[in-house]
């Protein structure tokens, strides 16, 4: 099997679109109705899908995406804790709607109702109900919910702790990842989304973190941000702050995943990463959608590059199933109830 | 010749310390007395040199380091425009006894006098000041004087217009350099710094800087943060906003350094980035200051990474030298003054 640990419903029907701007307009006339759930068909999600991701997971030869709500959409800055809740269990149940159409080939992880300066709290009972109730495997941990002001508190303090806690109940593990951004000084695609993947391994090399909970994983996407490219930067870091070797130290809990878009940068990712720390990701459709003219492939087709490795037989399995069979233990128990 | 185009001044004598230290007591208490410039002999300053910057580009074979003041201390989030003013003052004012005692070694770049959400008038002063009466060859730029919120405008911005004016009538180039953080989200060298390359790239792809400044020079330190990493991405990403080739669009005028700790990411850089744009760094003494046990050898030592190339002798000759007296002009005419 091939499973892409990655992917967003960046295409959506066009009455969730228009359940998100009603609470737009909302936030700026509080005299308007809270909006109703958006209504729509099993035919509209799957024209969005058919069209985009399943079409591109076909010619790709995947099997499987680990598929969350739009990362630049999920805005937890845009409002207040209930607009962010309302949007959470709409994107969420979308989710569902779409793993109730195609059950072999996308599976849930859950964005999270989480607020500028707000607690976790809702954040946690919305895991548990994506969890235990829509049969989600992991969720998206946004580490800077103020959308580009980086004011939150290092992913290492208490304040995420209960959230923690719950994560590691239900054997689930996030992804670290922020959404749009609404600094100007940030592009997010570009620039922010990668240095929220660096700074969260920077953060977990300063801390102890995995101290406190052992069991807990983290995948920084990405390819881990500028992580690998500056792997020797992190070990000497590691040793000028006293930290055990970053293998002990921060590496039995965080993956890297394969989203780099050229074959110079997989092969770096593969040179200095454990393999038992990368799974595959493509985070198709996302960040990058064109055709790269060097090459005539889509640039996020990033199977591409990895079978371009010549992997063994064993790496390979690891890389494209059995490492996310291990680091998501629900996804494995639902593939397994199904016979795979 | 091999030049270093990164390096600090670390290690400052005493009466440099207990000079911040009284600016930051008035800073506190205003009814103190504005502290006298500190007062050092050439002995002392010598002291801090010969035993660290001098003794290890010794040992590794330099010729000459492009000298600044200390990045993680310039500061510019600490106190007022007039406080930043004082301080870089007599930052660059020690990097011009430095290049006193060592002429053939050490040449400066300055820090400037930036302050949050201030205009850039006192930078473009300063940095006439230190290129006409001082000698020095370039600047440190930094693009986010807060500390680490991030608050500025990009550097696209018109903002900036004055002071890169001034760079193209002086013919100086500068090194894009954030400074301390004072947001405890960001370790300063481990997340920061690399943040603030990346971003300065993305914003330099986002905009059409170049065209207005055709001959503005910008070196990305620390082998250009994440760029070289996700080379794919940013071709991509300049495909999807309909910029021109990477090449043509910013490559006539970003060059990074290779202050990247270990060899698979040197490697990568070399196979992504054309030689044109890559100046010999180390940044010692620096972020990194110990020695890696894989390989015996301080993590900065980037020579031998770049040794084990096996570049051609032209491009041995452009990475060491020629590309830094070419993006330097006024280190090439001090050079050819001097009969080098």
């Amino acid at each position: 099997m091939i499973i892409d640990c990655h992917g967003h419903q960046t295409i959506v029907p066009q009455p969730h679109l228009d359940y998100r701007e009603a609470q737009k307009a909302r936030l700026k006339d509080p005299s308007l109705p809270v909006p109703p759930r958006p209504d729509m068909s099993d035919d509209e999600i799957r024209e969005g899908i058919e069209a985009n991701q399943l079409k591109l997971l076909k010619e790709r030869g995947h099997d499987m995406t680990i598929f969350s709500p739009r990362a630049s959409r999920m805005e937890p800055h845009v409002g207040d804790a209930q607009t962010s809740l309302d949007w959470s269990v709409a994107c969420n149940d979308l989710i569902r709607r779409v793993m109730d159409l195609y059950p072999d080939t996308f599976i849930g992880v859950c964005q999270l109702p989480q607020t500028p300066g707000g607690t976790m709290e809702n954040s946690v009972q919305e895991l548990e109900r994506c969890v235990t109730e829509l049969g989600f495997v992991g969720c998206n941990l946004n580490p800077d919910p103020s959308g580009g002001h980086w004011n939150s508190p290092p992913l290492t303090d208490r304040y995420w702790y209960p959230f923690y806690e719950k994560m590691v109940e239900l054997q689930v593990p996030a992804m670290i990842h922020v959404s749009g951004s609404c600094n100007p000084a940030f592009h997010a695609t570009g620039s922010y989304y990668i240095a929220a993947d660096t700074n969260a391994f920077m953060q977990f090399l300063q801390g102890d973190l995995f101290k406190d909970f052992p069991d807990l994983k983290f995948i920084i996407p990405h390819g881990g941000g500028a992580v690998p490219y500056h792997w020797g930067r992190y070990r000497g870091l590691a040793d000028m702050l006293k930290k055990p070797d970053l293998a002990e130290h921060v590496m039995k809990n965080i993956y890297f995943d394969t989203c780099v878009y050229h074959q110079p940068g997989i092969d770096l990712l593969f040179d200095v990463i454990d393999i038992k720390n990368i799974l595959f990701g493509s985070e198709m459709v996302g960040a990058v959608r064109g055709i790269d003219p060097q090459t005539g492939h889509y640039f996020d087709d990033t199977r591409r590059y990895v079978d371009a490795l010549n992997l063994s037989d064993e790496d390979k399995y690891n890389i494209y199933e059995g490492n996310a069979r291990r680091v998501y233990p629900r996804l494995d128990a639902y593939l397994k109830s199904v016979g795979k």
